[in-house]
Protein backbone atom coordinates (compact mmCIF):
# COMPACT_ATOMS: atom_id res chain seq x y z
CA UNK A 1 0.00 0.00 0.00
CA UNK A 2 1.32 3.43 -0.92
CA UNK A 3 1.59 5.79 2.12
CA UNK A 4 1.12 9.15 1.11
CA UNK A 5 2.78 12.42 3.45
CA UNK A 6 -0.53 13.94 3.97
CA UNK A 7 -1.69 10.90 5.04
CA UNK A 8 -2.71 10.74 8.93
CA UNK A 9 -0.94 9.65 12.07
CA UNK A 10 -2.82 7.38 13.93
CA UNK A 11 -3.01 7.56 17.56
CA UNK A 12 -4.63 4.60 20.36
CA UNK A 13 -4.90 4.22 23.95
CA UNK A 14 -7.36 2.41 26.40
CA UNK A 15 -8.93 5.45 26.52
CA UNK A 16 -8.07 9.04 27.24
CA UNK A 17 -4.88 8.82 28.78
CA UNK A 18 -3.33 8.69 24.88
CA UNK A 19 -4.18 12.46 24.30
CA UNK A 20 -1.39 13.18 27.10
CA UNK A 21 0.78 11.97 23.79
CA UNK A 22 -1.61 13.31 20.83
CA UNK A 23 -0.90 17.06 22.80
CA UNK A 24 2.88 16.03 22.11
CA UNK A 25 2.95 15.53 19.34
CA UNK A 26 0.43 18.34 17.79
CA UNK A 27 3.32 20.68 20.05
CA UNK A 28 6.31 18.84 18.19
CA UNK A 29 4.55 18.56 14.61
CA UNK A 30 1.78 20.94 14.11
CA UNK A 31 1.79 20.23 10.59
CA UNK A 32 0.75 16.38 11.48
CA UNK A 33 -2.89 15.28 10.67
CA UNK A 34 -3.95 12.70 13.33
CA UNK A 35 -6.96 10.00 14.09
CA UNK A 36 -7.19 8.73 17.68
CA UNK A 37 -9.04 6.15 18.74
CA UNK A 38 -9.79 5.82 22.45
CA UNK A 39 -11.25 2.24 23.22
CA UNK A 40 -13.36 3.44 26.09
CA UNK A 41 -15.48 0.30 25.69
CA UNK A 42 -12.88 -1.64 26.93
CA UNK A 43 -10.93 0.70 29.14
CA UNK A 44 -9.20 -0.31 31.31
CA UNK A 45 -6.68 -2.42 29.70
CA UNK A 46 -3.87 -2.24 32.71
CA UNK A 47 -5.57 -5.39 34.52
CA UNK A 48 -6.14 -7.48 31.73
CA UNK A 49 -3.82 -10.32 29.77
CA UNK A 50 -1.58 -9.98 27.01
CA UNK A 51 -3.53 -12.43 24.73
CA UNK A 52 -6.91 -9.66 25.03
CA UNK A 53 -4.70 -6.44 24.55
CA UNK A 54 -2.86 -8.23 21.48
CA UNK A 55 -6.57 -8.98 20.20
CA UNK A 56 -7.94 -5.41 21.19
CA UNK A 57 -5.13 -3.80 19.99
CA UNK A 58 -4.67 -5.79 16.24
CA UNK A 59 -8.68 -5.27 15.75
CA UNK A 60 -7.61 -1.13 16.24
CA UNK A 61 -4.93 -1.59 14.38
CA UNK A 62 -7.06 -2.59 11.51
CA UNK A 63 -9.77 0.28 12.03
CA UNK A 64 -6.73 2.59 12.09
CA UNK A 65 -5.77 0.99 8.37
CA UNK A 66 -9.16 2.23 7.24
CA UNK A 67 -8.42 5.80 7.51
CA UNK A 68 -5.03 5.07 5.29
CA UNK A 69 -2.94 6.19 8.49
CA UNK A 70 1.01 6.38 7.24
CA UNK A 71 2.12 5.37 10.82
CA UNK A 72 0.79 4.57 14.72
CA UNK A 73 1.72 5.50 17.72
CA UNK A 74 0.67 2.76 20.54
CA UNK A 75 0.23 5.96 23.06
CA UNK A 76 -1.31 2.71 25.61
CA UNK A 77 1.92 1.97 27.52
CA UNK A 78 0.15 -1.23 28.55
CA UNK A 79 -0.44 -2.26 24.96
CA UNK A 80 3.37 -1.12 23.88
CA UNK A 81 4.32 -3.35 26.53
CA UNK A 82 2.25 -6.20 25.45
CA UNK A 83 1.72 -5.98 21.88
CA UNK A 84 4.19 -3.83 20.14
CA UNK A 85 6.09 -6.90 19.38
CA UNK A 86 3.45 -8.85 18.10
CA UNK A 87 1.51 -6.26 15.90
CA UNK A 88 4.77 -4.99 14.52
CA UNK A 89 5.11 -8.23 12.60
CA UNK A 90 1.54 -8.38 11.32
CA UNK A 91 1.32 -5.01 9.85
CA UNK A 92 2.74 -3.29 6.44
CA UNK A 93 2.47 0.13 8.30
CA UNK A 94 5.80 1.69 10.63
CA UNK A 95 4.19 1.48 14.81
CA UNK A 96 5.51 2.90 17.15
CA UNK A 97 5.22 2.45 21.31
CA UNK A 98 5.89 4.64 24.28
CA UNK A 99 7.90 2.29 26.55
CA UNK A 100 11.51 2.27 24.44
CA UNK A 101 11.01 6.18 24.47
CA UNK A 102 10.26 6.59 27.66
CA UNK A 103 13.15 4.01 28.55
CA UNK A 104 15.64 5.27 26.82
CA UNK A 105 14.79 9.16 28.35
CA UNK A 106 15.32 7.49 32.01
CA UNK A 107 18.25 6.19 30.75
CA UNK A 108 19.61 8.98 30.04
CA UNK A 109 17.99 11.03 32.81
CA UNK A 110 19.81 8.92 36.10
CA UNK A 111 22.99 10.15 37.23
CA UNK A 112 23.09 7.23 39.21
CA UNK A 113 21.57 4.14 37.73
CA UNK A 114 18.83 3.40 39.52
CA UNK A 115 15.28 4.00 37.58
CA UNK A 116 12.01 3.80 39.17
CA UNK A 117 9.14 2.39 37.11
CA UNK A 118 5.35 3.65 37.48
CA UNK A 119 2.80 1.59 35.20
CA UNK A 120 -0.30 -0.59 35.46
CA UNK A 121 -0.22 -4.14 37.09
CA UNK A 122 0.25 -5.44 33.58
CA UNK A 123 2.85 -3.18 32.34
CA UNK A 124 4.31 -4.14 35.94
CA UNK A 125 4.12 -7.79 35.21
CA UNK A 126 5.51 -7.58 31.75
CA UNK A 127 8.89 -6.63 32.67
CA UNK A 128 9.57 -4.86 29.62
CA UNK A 129 10.69 -1.25 31.32
CA UNK A 130 13.29 -3.62 33.58
CA UNK A 131 13.78 -5.31 29.75
CA UNK A 132 14.65 -2.32 27.63
CA UNK A 133 16.15 -0.50 29.83
CA UNK A 134 18.87 -3.23 30.76
CA UNK A 135 19.56 -4.11 27.19
CA UNK A 136 20.40 -0.08 27.03
CA UNK A 137 22.52 -0.58 30.13
CA UNK A 138 23.01 -3.52 31.83
CA UNK A 139 24.47 -1.68 34.75
CA UNK A 140 21.09 0.06 35.73
CA UNK A 141 18.60 -0.65 38.63
CA UNK A 142 15.11 -0.51 37.88
CA UNK A 143 12.54 -0.54 40.52
CA UNK A 144 9.00 -1.17 39.14
CA UNK A 145 5.79 -0.28 41.26
CA UNK A 146 2.28 -1.03 39.91
CA UNK A 147 -0.39 1.66 41.10
CA UNK A 148 -3.39 0.29 39.74
CA UNK A 149 -5.74 2.95 41.27
CA UNK A 150 -4.16 5.70 39.48
CA UNK A 151 -6.07 5.60 36.80
CA UNK A 152 -9.67 5.49 38.10
CA UNK A 153 -8.50 8.14 40.39
CA UNK A 154 -8.38 10.00 36.91
CA UNK A 155 -11.09 9.12 35.09
CA UNK A 156 -13.41 9.92 38.41
CA UNK A 157 -12.04 12.97 38.46
CA UNK A 158 -10.54 12.84 41.64
CA UNK A 159 -7.27 14.21 40.92
CA UNK A 160 -7.62 17.02 43.15
CA UNK A 161 -9.26 14.92 46.35
CA UNK A 162 -7.12 14.23 49.35
CA UNK A 163 -7.52 10.49 48.80
CA UNK A 164 -5.46 10.70 45.41
CA UNK A 165 -2.80 12.42 47.85
CA UNK A 166 -3.17 8.75 50.31
CA UNK A 167 -2.56 6.40 47.65
CA UNK A 168 -0.04 7.62 45.79
CA UNK A 169 1.47 7.74 49.14
CA UNK A 170 0.52 3.96 49.58
CA UNK A 171 1.86 3.00 46.45
CA UNK A 172 5.19 4.98 46.03
CA UNK A 173 6.53 5.21 49.60
CA UNK A 174 8.27 1.94 48.56
CA UNK A 175 9.59 4.08 45.96
CA UNK A 176 10.94 7.37 47.80
CA UNK A 177 12.80 5.33 50.25
CA UNK A 178 14.98 3.78 47.50
CA UNK A 179 17.74 6.30 46.00
CA UNK A 180 16.40 6.44 42.33
CA UNK A 181 16.94 9.79 40.82
CA UNK A 182 14.32 9.17 37.97
CA UNK A 183 11.18 7.78 37.74
CA UNK A 184 9.04 7.04 34.10
CA UNK A 185 5.07 7.75 34.32
CA UNK A 186 4.82 4.28 32.53
CA UNK A 187 0.90 5.20 31.75
CA UNK A 188 -0.29 7.77 30.05
CA UNK A 189 -2.99 8.24 32.28
CA UNK A 190 -0.10 9.41 35.11
CA UNK A 191 0.98 12.86 33.63
CA UNK A 192 -2.31 14.05 34.70
CA UNK A 193 -0.93 13.55 38.57
CA UNK A 194 2.08 15.12 37.68
CA UNK A 195 2.57 17.45 40.24
CA UNK A 196 1.00 15.44 43.19
CA UNK A 197 3.82 12.92 42.20
CA UNK A 198 6.04 15.73 41.80
CA UNK A 199 4.55 16.94 45.07
CA UNK A 200 5.46 13.71 47.32
CA UNK A 201 8.55 12.42 45.47
CA UNK A 202 10.70 15.68 46.05
CA UNK A 203 12.42 18.24 43.53
CA UNK A 204 15.67 15.49 43.46
CA UNK A 205 13.83 13.36 41.14
CA UNK A 206 13.47 13.71 37.17
CA UNK A 207 9.86 12.61 36.25
CA UNK A 208 10.29 11.32 32.71
CA UNK A 209 7.15 11.47 30.53
CA UNK A 210 7.27 9.00 27.77
CA UNK A 211 5.33 11.48 25.41
CA UNK A 212 7.96 13.89 24.65
CA UNK A 213 10.41 11.02 23.54
CA UNK A 214 8.00 9.44 21.30
CA UNK A 215 6.73 12.16 19.59
CA UNK A 216 10.37 12.64 18.53
CA UNK A 217 11.01 9.69 17.80
CA UNK A 218 7.44 10.12 15.85
CA UNK A 219 9.41 13.14 13.56
CA UNK A 220 12.70 11.05 13.20
CA UNK A 221 10.85 7.97 11.70
CA UNK A 222 8.83 10.29 9.24
CA UNK A 223 11.83 12.51 8.60
CA UNK A 224 13.43 9.23 7.34
CA UNK A 225 11.00 8.03 5.54
CA UNK A 226 10.84 11.37 4.01
CA UNK A 227 6.93 10.88 5.11
CA UNK A 228 6.79 13.70 7.15
CA UNK A 229 4.05 16.06 5.97
CA UNK A 230 4.13 19.64 4.11
CA UNK A 231 0.99 21.45 4.84
CA UNK A 232 -0.25 23.85 2.78
CA UNK A 233 0.36 27.67 3.80
CA UNK A 234 -3.30 28.87 5.05
CA UNK A 235 -4.83 25.33 5.97
CA UNK A 236 -5.12 23.38 8.94
CA UNK A 237 -4.36 20.32 10.90
CA UNK A 238 -7.44 17.86 10.67
CA UNK A 239 -7.49 16.10 14.51
CA UNK A 240 -10.21 13.21 14.06
CA UNK A 241 -11.40 11.32 17.01
CA UNK A 242 -12.94 7.77 17.68
CA UNK A 243 -14.01 6.15 20.55
CA UNK A 244 -15.53 2.26 21.44
CA UNK A 245 -18.19 4.00 23.24
CA UNK A 246 -19.56 7.39 25.52
CA UNK A 247 -18.21 9.94 22.73
CA UNK A 248 -19.61 12.75 24.50
CA UNK A 249 -17.93 11.89 27.81
CA UNK A 250 -14.77 11.56 26.08
CA UNK A 251 -15.31 14.54 24.18
CA UNK A 252 -15.65 16.44 27.53
CA UNK A 253 -12.73 15.21 29.14
CA UNK A 254 -10.68 15.35 26.11
CA UNK A 255 -11.63 19.64 26.36
CA UNK A 256 -9.60 19.38 29.50
CA UNK A 257 -6.94 18.05 28.18
CA UNK A 258 -6.30 19.11 24.65
CA UNK A 259 -4.78 22.93 23.60
CA UNK A 260 -8.57 23.27 20.95
CA UNK A 261 -12.04 22.64 21.28
CA UNK A 262 -12.34 18.76 20.02
CA UNK A 263 -14.53 18.02 17.26
CA UNK A 264 -17.47 15.74 17.03
CA UNK A 265 -16.42 12.27 18.42
CA UNK A 266 -17.72 9.03 16.56
CA UNK A 267 -18.18 5.97 17.76
CA UNK A 268 -16.92 2.63 16.43
CA UNK A 269 -17.98 -0.73 16.45
CA UNK A 270 -14.33 -1.82 17.23
CA UNK A 271 -15.08 -5.57 17.85
CA UNK A 272 -16.11 -5.64 14.05
CA UNK A 273 -12.68 -4.68 12.85
CA UNK B 1 -35.97 -24.97 22.53
CA UNK B 2 -37.01 -27.56 25.19
CA UNK B 3 -35.87 -26.89 28.95
CA UNK B 4 -34.76 -29.13 30.97
CA UNK B 5 -34.80 -29.42 35.37
CA UNK B 6 -31.41 -30.84 35.73
CA UNK B 7 -30.33 -28.24 32.96
CA UNK B 8 -28.20 -24.97 34.65
CA UNK B 9 -29.23 -21.60 35.73
CA UNK B 10 -27.29 -19.28 33.84
CA UNK B 11 -25.93 -15.99 35.76
CA UNK B 12 -23.43 -12.89 34.35
CA UNK B 13 -22.24 -10.19 35.32
CA UNK B 14 -19.30 -7.85 34.40
CA UNK B 15 -16.86 -9.53 36.90
CA UNK B 16 -16.80 -10.78 39.66
CA UNK B 17 -19.30 -8.84 41.46
CA UNK B 18 -22.37 -11.38 40.56
CA UNK B 19 -20.43 -13.97 42.53
CA UNK B 20 -21.78 -12.53 45.74
CA UNK B 21 -25.12 -13.77 43.80
CA UNK B 22 -23.94 -17.15 43.17
CA UNK B 23 -23.21 -17.42 46.82
CA UNK B 24 -26.88 -16.47 47.80
CA UNK B 25 -28.48 -18.69 45.19
CA UNK B 26 -26.13 -21.48 46.29
CA UNK B 27 -27.38 -21.23 50.01
CA UNK B 28 -31.12 -20.87 49.06
CA UNK B 29 -31.07 -23.28 46.01
CA UNK B 30 -28.64 -25.48 46.82
CA UNK B 31 -30.13 -28.44 44.10
CA UNK B 32 -29.50 -26.28 41.17
CA UNK B 33 -26.58 -26.36 38.94
CA UNK B 34 -24.67 -23.44 37.90
CA UNK B 35 -23.15 -21.25 34.92
CA UNK B 36 -21.65 -18.38 35.94
CA UNK B 37 -19.94 -15.92 33.28
CA UNK B 38 -18.19 -12.88 34.24
CA UNK B 39 -17.16 -10.22 31.41
CA UNK B 40 -13.48 -9.49 32.68
CA UNK B 41 -12.07 -8.91 29.14
CA UNK B 42 -14.71 -5.70 29.16
CA UNK B 43 -14.88 -5.26 33.04
CA UNK B 44 -16.63 -2.58 34.28
CA UNK B 45 -19.69 -1.85 32.99
CA UNK B 46 -20.18 1.29 34.98
CA UNK B 47 -18.89 3.84 33.38
CA UNK B 48 -20.54 2.48 29.71
CA UNK B 49 -23.04 3.47 27.76
CA UNK B 50 -26.62 1.68 27.21
CA UNK B 51 -25.91 0.60 23.88
CA UNK B 52 -22.51 -1.18 25.23
CA UNK B 53 -24.12 -2.90 27.75
CA UNK B 54 -27.13 -4.34 25.91
CA UNK B 55 -24.65 -5.39 22.85
CA UNK B 56 -22.56 -7.20 25.81
CA UNK B 57 -25.51 -8.72 27.17
CA UNK B 58 -26.42 -10.35 24.17
CA UNK B 59 -22.94 -11.69 23.48
CA UNK B 60 -23.36 -13.77 27.20
CA UNK B 61 -27.12 -14.64 27.03
CA UNK B 62 -25.82 -16.70 23.54
CA UNK B 63 -22.99 -17.92 25.10
CA UNK B 64 -24.89 -19.06 28.07
CA UNK B 65 -27.69 -20.68 26.02
CA UNK B 66 -25.15 -22.98 24.34
CA UNK B 67 -24.48 -24.73 27.74
CA UNK B 68 -28.71 -25.04 27.58
CA UNK B 69 -29.46 -22.78 30.48
CA UNK B 70 -33.21 -22.79 31.87
CA UNK B 71 -32.93 -19.49 33.40
CA UNK B 72 -30.48 -16.82 33.20
CA UNK B 73 -29.98 -14.24 36.22
CA UNK B 74 -28.52 -10.82 35.19
CA UNK B 75 -26.30 -10.41 38.54
CA UNK B 76 -25.06 -7.25 37.31
CA UNK B 77 -27.33 -4.25 38.61
CA UNK B 78 -25.96 -1.76 35.16
CA UNK B 79 -27.06 -4.36 32.94
CA UNK B 80 -30.00 -5.16 34.87
CA UNK B 81 -31.25 -1.42 34.60
CA UNK B 82 -30.07 -0.79 31.26
CA UNK B 83 -30.22 -3.91 29.17
CA UNK B 84 -33.42 -6.51 30.79
CA UNK B 85 -35.96 -4.93 29.38
CA UNK B 86 -34.21 -5.28 25.56
CA UNK B 87 -32.85 -8.94 26.00
CA UNK B 88 -36.05 -10.03 27.46
CA UNK B 89 -37.99 -9.39 24.14
CA UNK B 90 -34.91 -10.87 21.95
CA UNK B 91 -34.17 -14.61 23.84
CA UNK B 92 -36.75 -17.78 24.49
CA UNK B 93 -35.36 -17.96 27.96
CA UNK B 94 -36.81 -16.64 31.38
CA UNK B 95 -34.40 -13.87 32.45
CA UNK B 96 -34.00 -12.15 36.35
CA UNK B 97 -32.44 -9.09 36.72
CA UNK B 98 -31.73 -8.04 40.06
CA UNK B 99 -32.95 -4.50 40.27
CA UNK B 100 -36.62 -5.05 40.59
CA UNK B 101 -35.48 -7.41 43.75
CA UNK B 102 -33.71 -5.20 44.83
CA UNK B 103 -36.33 -2.36 44.50
CA UNK B 104 -39.25 -4.61 46.08
CA UNK B 105 -37.01 -5.14 49.16
CA UNK B 106 -36.38 -1.72 49.76
CA UNK B 107 -40.06 -1.12 49.57
CA UNK B 108 -40.77 -3.87 52.21
CA UNK B 109 -37.67 -1.95 54.59
CA UNK B 110 -38.98 0.95 54.68
CA UNK B 111 -40.52 2.82 57.38
CA UNK B 112 -40.42 6.71 56.55
CA UNK B 113 -40.70 5.99 52.57
CA UNK B 114 -37.40 7.56 52.04
CA UNK B 115 -34.70 5.22 50.23
CA UNK B 116 -31.30 5.85 49.40
CA UNK B 117 -29.84 4.00 46.47
CA UNK B 118 -26.01 3.84 46.09
CA UNK B 119 -24.79 2.08 42.43
CA UNK B 120 -22.32 2.71 39.30
CA UNK B 121 -22.37 6.03 37.37
CA UNK B 122 -24.86 4.04 34.31
CA UNK B 123 -27.14 2.38 36.92
CA UNK B 124 -27.55 5.94 38.18
CA UNK B 125 -28.51 7.67 35.47
CA UNK B 126 -30.61 5.34 34.50
CA UNK B 127 -32.98 6.14 37.19
CA UNK B 128 -34.23 2.84 37.01
CA UNK B 129 -34.51 2.08 40.69
CA UNK B 130 -35.98 5.21 41.42
CA UNK B 131 -38.58 4.43 38.09
CA UNK B 132 -39.35 0.91 39.53
CA UNK B 133 -40.11 1.82 43.28
CA UNK B 134 -42.47 4.71 42.27
CA UNK B 135 -44.61 2.11 40.19
CA UNK B 136 -44.95 0.00 43.31
CA UNK B 137 -45.30 3.16 45.93
CA UNK B 138 -45.44 6.61 43.66
CA UNK B 139 -45.18 8.26 47.74
CA UNK B 140 -41.68 6.99 48.28
CA UNK B 141 -38.54 9.32 47.50
CA UNK B 142 -35.73 7.83 46.32
CA UNK B 143 -32.45 9.39 46.13
CA UNK B 144 -29.70 7.78 44.22
CA UNK B 145 -25.98 8.35 44.18
CA UNK B 146 -23.22 7.18 41.87
CA UNK B 147 -19.80 6.11 43.61
CA UNK B 148 -17.62 4.99 40.75
CA UNK B 149 -14.57 4.27 42.87
CA UNK B 150 -16.07 1.42 45.13
CA UNK B 151 -15.61 -1.15 41.64
CA UNK B 152 -12.15 -0.42 41.45
CA UNK B 153 -11.38 0.06 45.33
CA UNK B 154 -12.75 -3.48 45.59
CA UNK B 155 -11.19 -4.83 42.74
CA UNK B 156 -7.88 -4.35 44.12
CA UNK B 157 -7.71 -5.14 47.27
CA UNK B 158 -8.38 -1.59 48.97
CA UNK B 159 -11.00 -3.01 51.43
CA UNK B 160 -9.24 -2.37 54.00
CA UNK B 161 -7.00 0.80 53.40
CA UNK B 162 -8.07 4.00 54.91
CA UNK B 163 -9.07 5.70 51.55
CA UNK B 164 -11.87 3.33 51.07
CA UNK B 165 -12.86 4.81 54.62
CA UNK B 166 -12.56 8.29 53.33
CA UNK B 167 -14.44 7.25 49.75
CA UNK B 168 -17.28 6.01 51.69
CA UNK B 169 -17.39 9.09 53.20
CA UNK B 170 -17.01 11.78 50.28
CA UNK B 171 -19.70 9.51 48.36
CA UNK B 172 -22.21 8.79 51.24
CA UNK B 173 -22.21 12.24 53.30
CA UNK B 174 -24.94 13.25 51.15
CA UNK B 175 -27.13 10.38 51.92
CA UNK B 176 -26.30 10.55 55.79
CA UNK B 177 -27.23 13.97 56.09
CA UNK B 178 -31.16 12.63 54.50
CA UNK B 179 -33.46 10.85 56.71
CA UNK B 180 -33.16 7.81 54.42
CA UNK B 181 -34.63 4.49 56.48
CA UNK B 182 -33.24 2.15 53.66
CA UNK B 183 -30.39 1.98 51.70
CA UNK B 184 -29.68 -0.22 48.41
CA UNK B 185 -26.39 -1.62 47.33
CA UNK B 186 -27.35 -0.93 43.79
CA UNK B 187 -23.98 -2.80 42.61
CA UNK B 188 -22.58 -6.21 43.14
CA UNK B 189 -19.47 -5.31 44.25
CA UNK B 190 -20.91 -3.14 47.46
CA UNK B 191 -21.74 -6.36 49.20
CA UNK B 192 -17.78 -6.61 49.78
CA UNK B 193 -17.92 -3.22 51.57
CA UNK B 194 -21.31 -3.97 53.59
CA UNK B 195 -19.74 -3.38 57.11
CA UNK B 196 -17.54 -0.30 56.45
CA UNK B 197 -20.79 1.30 54.90
CA UNK B 198 -22.48 0.05 57.45
CA UNK B 199 -19.88 1.95 59.95
CA UNK B 200 -20.37 4.96 58.46
CA UNK B 201 -24.01 5.25 57.94
CA UNK B 202 -24.80 3.82 61.42
CA UNK B 203 -27.29 1.02 62.41
CA UNK B 204 -30.59 2.80 62.27
CA UNK B 205 -30.87 2.52 58.19
CA UNK B 206 -31.79 -0.74 56.58
CA UNK B 207 -29.34 -2.18 54.14
CA UNK B 208 -30.66 -4.09 51.58
CA UNK B 209 -28.42 -6.23 49.29
CA UNK B 210 -30.13 -7.28 46.23
CA UNK B 211 -29.05 -10.71 45.96
CA UNK B 212 -31.37 -12.17 48.73
CA UNK B 213 -34.55 -11.25 47.25
CA UNK B 214 -33.34 -12.07 43.94
CA UNK B 215 -32.71 -15.60 44.81
CA UNK B 216 -35.72 -16.00 46.12
CA UNK B 217 -37.70 -14.55 42.58
CA UNK B 218 -35.52 -17.51 41.08
CA UNK B 219 -36.81 -19.93 43.30
CA UNK B 220 -40.11 -19.31 43.00
CA UNK B 221 -40.27 -18.88 38.71
CA UNK B 222 -38.24 -22.46 38.69
CA UNK B 223 -41.26 -23.65 40.48
CA UNK B 224 -43.98 -22.25 39.20
CA UNK B 225 -42.50 -23.62 35.84
CA UNK B 226 -41.92 -26.80 37.47
CA UNK B 227 -38.16 -26.19 36.70
CA UNK B 228 -36.83 -26.57 40.02
CA UNK B 229 -34.21 -29.57 39.81
CA UNK B 230 -34.46 -32.81 42.05
CA UNK B 231 -31.13 -33.48 42.84
CA UNK B 232 -30.62 -37.28 42.78
CA UNK B 233 -29.61 -38.30 46.50
CA UNK B 234 -25.62 -38.49 46.86
CA UNK B 235 -24.83 -36.50 43.95
CA UNK B 236 -23.76 -33.14 43.51
CA UNK B 237 -24.47 -29.77 41.96
CA UNK B 238 -22.31 -28.64 39.26
CA UNK B 239 -21.13 -24.67 39.32
CA UNK B 240 -18.96 -24.07 36.53
CA UNK B 241 -16.99 -20.09 35.83
CA UNK B 242 -16.22 -18.89 32.67
CA UNK B 243 -14.66 -15.34 32.34
CA UNK B 244 -13.24 -13.21 28.97
CA UNK B 245 -10.01 -12.88 30.18
CA UNK B 246 -7.37 -13.68 33.15
CA UNK B 247 -8.90 -16.87 34.49
CA UNK B 248 -6.66 -17.37 37.21
CA UNK B 249 -6.79 -13.89 38.86
CA UNK B 250 -10.67 -14.85 38.53
CA UNK B 251 -10.32 -17.91 40.49
CA UNK B 252 -8.55 -16.34 43.25
CA UNK B 253 -10.67 -13.68 43.47
CA UNK B 254 -13.82 -16.26 43.65
CA UNK B 255 -11.83 -18.73 46.00
CA UNK B 256 -12.36 -15.34 48.75
CA UNK B 257 -15.92 -14.89 48.39
CA UNK B 258 -17.42 -18.44 47.74
CA UNK B 259 -18.18 -21.15 50.50
CA UNK B 260 -16.01 -23.56 48.81
CA UNK B 261 -13.10 -23.93 46.29
CA UNK B 262 -13.28 -23.21 42.60
CA UNK B 263 -12.84 -25.33 39.76
CA UNK B 264 -11.09 -24.62 36.89
CA UNK B 265 -12.41 -21.49 35.30
CA UNK B 266 -12.60 -21.18 31.15
CA UNK B 267 -11.69 -18.33 28.62
CA UNK B 268 -14.32 -17.80 26.22
CA UNK B 269 -13.93 -15.15 23.61
CA UNK B 270 -17.36 -13.78 24.33
CA UNK B 271 -16.96 -10.71 21.37
CA UNK B 272 -17.57 -14.10 18.78
CA UNK B 273 -21.04 -14.67 20.38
Amino acid sequence: MERKKEAPVGVFDSGVGGLTVVREIIRQLPDENIVYFGDTARVPYGSKSQKTIIRFSEQIIRFLKTKQVKAIVIACNTASALALDTVRGEFDVPILGVVFPGARAAVKATQNQKIGVVGTDATVRSGMYTKIIQEMDPGIQVIEKACPLFVPLVEEGFKEHVVTREVIEYYLEPLRATDIDAMILGCTHYPLLRSKIRAYMGEDIQIVNPAYETAMDLKKLLKEQGMDNDRAEGSASRYEFYVSDTAEKFRQFANTVMPFDVPETNVVNIEGF
